[in-house]
């Protein structure tokens, strides 16, 4: 009735193929619904598949391919993320292992059913989220669980554990500064103002900054148009002794990279808490170095925070944390009802930047005096300058020429930028359809109508602002020139316009 | 100053091709970064994308090509569901247009934040989910809003809404019975002992039963071992007149299918909360046209619901919507400590549900007893019945021969098996590392190591229990036979054996 035991192989090996497949994020896996040593009905549940050899590993989850036109039976495709991160060559013997769930999605499912988590939890999923242990699904059940409820506690958990994964710098300094605008407006540039001010009075400050991923410019972006910003972090050390600054791109140093993995989910879910951008914030200025910050966060009904009450929630949160991370934090609760400066995109926005250090008469007067505000809340971190004297400081740095010759210093430091980038030449002005005055300017369509122009993918598309709130226009005087690279941008950008041009203009 | 407009064309087109792979439930759609009149940069931010024309249009993420070896720059390439989805010829021309979320996402973010949803904004959620407008990272925040807290009244709202969307049954009787169990329990086929017994005494029983996704055998695995189960809804409708009853697989009939896609992302997070358990069920069975049903309940430490506190709260919340339903239900709390009857796999539980039928002395008592006590709770819906007569009348229609006699008319008229399915070759006795008596066995791991061994993708694969918890069994006396189809299977199987074999042996 028993029948007697057999023997089993026990290791079936499949040979890599690059997939040239950027699946934009999450690493997938090639299977044949030919393959004789795998059964593809078995990953069906939506488990996900270690697949590795030597020692090394990569996690993914499984799309099966028909056929053998992509893949033969004998062979496992990765997508070209999960193929680099492997690391190991086409051709090479690997093992598909169907792997559950890291340890750590328990703690998601408790904080799920609303228990609270620990430090070490929460550094646990962020150490598994960094390793490209999670999916999407998993980061997304994680996101939703912290956006139900979160202690103040668990912020601070998840700042720290968040700043702990990841590279960390160290200047070597007692003091180091840094500014961050919570962002939402656009044309805020005031990154490439403050820093050359900042730099000139003395106080280290090594800006690095991302590109932009939903808005039309990211300061990286900008600064790109004058300056290479493919900065090697041992050169931004080397800058920083000597001229006190840099605007770099921050994509080289790693910092929080648990960060640029949850960010990647957010975005697509425009699930936005206050819990996720102080930990988000806080952590990147942690493992960047900072010890001192001003955060500027521009208050407007069309801006990421819209309202004062709100604004003053989201600063004590930033208060507490920076407090117990000993992190010297400044939050400036600014206006952020209109877009800032004239230019909106990497070129004209440059052009507004380098307008204001040279102090000429075409130079935004909101950008400057925004600017000369933030750079002044920097300057009294400097505690050898009199209290209230900040300001005065940084008129007097930006005036005297002595910010513009530090910006020409960082710009030679870092060397000439990739390419000379020009102004679109596809041009379109966009004109009043009455006259009156301008009451209101929308600062998430007039993001989203520089996008669609072409801005920051074509550094010479976005738009120039001709009027601001509180002009007058006459009917058909334009509000804003629109310029494009290519004309499918264009057409997209007029086809946007034509449904809403984002300005409110009421006759007198 | 201001450069003159120019016009622009407005729209670009690309051919579509198949590509033949298989993502597993998302939608994808292949750009080519050769592209010449999108800009896969546009898509980056994670957005979806809706391809169509004329009319048609489907919904899905982007994955970026590189190089022009599987695609043209020209043609856009949709993964099989999603080609499927869109009905086109390869070749047609399409466009593209960058897609926000479904408004609907704006109450999942009102729900991540708190709000109770009401049953027009459930209805437009759940209508989304059915239409694959939501990403699978949508519909995880989603459950996750949901998880986190839920009213009993947004339960019966998101019932109602699951039930609305998608086909209806309608048998045109006055009473319509169903029992359902909730899963969790190896072997507990009771479905296929139940609908002959209860046919057989009149009342119209149609059961439609899913395959099995992450157990080893669902109901319709295990009847297809014995009949076609693949049954045209009009056929069943006929069987449902003519013998009462019938045991088919449900997957023609669509009922709920919001439910089949919040499945297949609950099922690799393994996030299962009552709420969506109720919600599950109801709806399905109140789009199937049920009008009673029974809910067996099995409470057990290895088992679905894990204590009596549990399920006594599980079954107040069906109760609860069932009443405001309309449907009339009975929940049996049963004993789920271990697996029931002896096989778990298809071809090995078809063999116990024939033994018992037959009452054959090999028949499995607990499987026998369990199939009685469920019948007899339905059968009790039958209002000629005397009161507490349910559970004779079943066992005279089993003793009888009449419940076997009506299985026999059941499986006449659905026809023969696709194929005559035996019982794997590869066979291996497990047996006890030392002498005692069995205390427990472990239901998810048995379920798991029958996973592994084949089942169900092969029905001949899975074990057979040689000892239950109470048995006494000698060192080296076999517990369990693995049976397998193919070589790698048993080896997983036996690996997973060794590693923990389910089985708990106190010395006496």
């Amino acid at each position: 009735m028993i029948p007697p035991s057999v023997n089993y192989v026990t290791c079936a090996m499949l040979k890599i193929r690059r997939i040239p497949i950027d699946t934009l994020g999450e690493n997938v896996v090639y299977l044949s619904d030919l393959c004789q040593v795998y059964r593809v009905d078995a990953f069906k549940g939506g488990n996900k598949v270690e697949v590795g050899a030597s020692g090394r590993q990569v996690i993914a989850v499984i799309n099966v391919v028909h056929g053998n036109h992509l893949l033969e039976p004998d062979e496992v495709g990765l997508c070209t993320d999960a193929f680099e991160e492997l690391g190991l060559s086409e051709g090479t013997q690997v093992v598909l292992n169907p792997t559950l769930s890291p340890a750590s999605m328990d703690y998601v499912r408790n904080k799920v059913y609303g228990q609270t988590l620990t430090r070490a939890q929460l550094l646990e999923i962020v150490t598994d989220i960094a390793g490209h242990r999670y999916s999407r699904m998993e980061i997304t059940a994680f996101l939703m669980a912290c956006a139900a409820f979160m202690t103040t506690e668990e912020v601070l958990d998840l700042t720290l554990a968040m700043a702990e994964v990841g590279s960390r710098l160290d200047w070597k300094q007692e003091i180091v500064v840094d500014k961050h605008c919570i962002g939402g407006l656009p044309g805020n540039r005031t990154s490439m103002i403050v820093v050359p001010i900042v730099a000139a009075h003395g106080l280290p400050i090594p800006k690095t900054s991302s590109r932009a991923i939903t808005s039309p410019a990211g300061t990286a972006d900008t600064m790109e148009v004058l300056a290479n910003v493919d900065v090697p972090i041992d050169r931004m050390i080397d800058m920083v002794a000597e001229i006190k600054g840099c605007l770099a791109w921050g994509g080289h140093v790693n910092l929080s990279p648990a960060d640029d993995i949850l960010i990647s989910v957010e975005r697509p879910l425009a699930i936005d808490t206050p819990e996720q951008m102080v930990a988000s914030i806080l952590s990147k200025k942690i493992a960047a170095g900072s010890t001192h910050m001003v955060i500027d966060m521009p208050v407007g009904p069309t801006a990421k925070v819209r309202s004062h009450h709100q604004a003053v929630k989201l600063r004590k949160l930033f208060e507490f944390v920076g407090h117990e991370v000993g992190l010297n934090l400044d939050v400036v609760i600014t206006d952020g009802t209109q877009p800032i400066g004239n230019g909106i995109g990497p070129v004209l926005e440059a052009r507004d930047v380098m307008a204001v250090l040279r102090g000429e008469d075409s130079a935004p007067a909101d950008l400057r005096d925004r600017a000369l505000l933030l750079a002044g809340h920097v300057l009294e971190f400097d505690t050898s300058l009199h209290g209230g004297e900040g300001f005065n400081r940084a008129r007097e740095l930006l005036e005297s020429g002595a910010a513009l010759r530090t910006m020409e210093r960082i710009m030679d430091y870092q060397g000439p930028p990739p390419e000379a980038y020009a102004l679109g030449e596809l041009c379109h002005a966009v004109t009043a359809p009455a006259s009156g005055v301008v009451t209101a300017i929308d600062c998430y369509r007039i993001a989203r109508i520089a996008r669609a122009a072409g801005a920051p993918v074509f550094k010479g598309a976005g738009l120039d602002l001709h009027r601001k709130v509180g002009d007058p226009v006459e009917r058909d005087e334009p509000l804003y020139t629109l310029y494009s690279v290519i004309e499918s941008d264009a057409a997209n950008a007029l086809a946007m316009v034509e449904a809403d041009n984002a300005y409110a203009i009421q006759a007198i």
